[in-house]
């Protein structure tokens, strides 16, 4: 709760939760299940066409949580005293539907590709629907940074 | 998914586990409400007595989600290359009831009493009932450290 740093501009959070969607590999990716269970797992992903294109297991819980359609995920990004927190809906995507490109710079990103490792593997997006960056306590105002799918800055 | 180091015994991992929980600050904290919409938000904690003592806002999403009682709660300590994984049940606290010397070691460690800041805020405590560490692939076994909130090592 202590504070060192003055708050950044949003125009500085936007500029500097792009570059982390640019540089960073991993995500904390927080689902539930239609009962109330939650799930936290770091996923590696690639920022593509304003999504996070990420991969896993169907049978992992991440997944089955997801499938049912139109559930929230709630991922962030950082450490907690950097955090970019990102709330979005989830598209899965059957492997022949994803265009070779995405495939090709998700693995050259990971270094590792999902299309070998068998047929369990799912791709989905994460579609951001509200993107929040804060640092310090002094950082809480103004740390909406998207909402309802629309930069505000 | 590359690995450099060779996997870590279960012992040095619950080594490295409470050594963490001494030392670290932060945990990124996923609740889930009844009716599934997952919550991801990080909170600063106190290692004792075996659990996470931590507060936040009684009107905040993680207290709402985790007030209707056995609720499960995910944390994670570290990065997503180091993971502390740790699945807990939450009990919360009412301030009059919080022993003062843990109240004491919650102020002098996150630098922040609660107990200044109103009635709003809230303690409680994650007992954890599994907890699981890995870093690279090859952690994947052996990962599991704790079950029903038992030390396997």
């Amino acid at each position: 709760m202590t504070t060192s740093e003055p708050p950044r501009s949003r125009e500085q959070r936007k500029q500097d939760v792009l570059n982390r969607l640019e540089k960073d590999e991993d995500a904390w990716v927080a689902t539930a299940s239609a009962t109330g269970e939650p799930h936290l797992m770091p996923l590696s992903f690639v920022w593509e066409h304003g999504t996070l294109l990420m991969c896993t297991r169907r049978t992992n819980p991440t997944l089955r949580n997801l499938e049912s359609g139109d559930r929230p995920v709630q991922l962030t990004l950082g450490s907690t005293r950097d955090v970019v927190h990102i709330t979005g809906a989830a598209v899965l995507i059957p492997t022949p539907e994803l265009p070779s490109a995405s495939a090709e710079a998700f693995a050259a990103k990971i270094v590792w590709d999902p299309r070998d490792s068998g047929p369990s593997y799912t791709y989905f997006r994460v579609v951001p629907q509200r993107i929040q960056a804060w640092r310090e306590a002094n950082e809480i105002p103004d740390r909406d940074l998207m909402t309802d799918g629309v930069w505000l800055v």
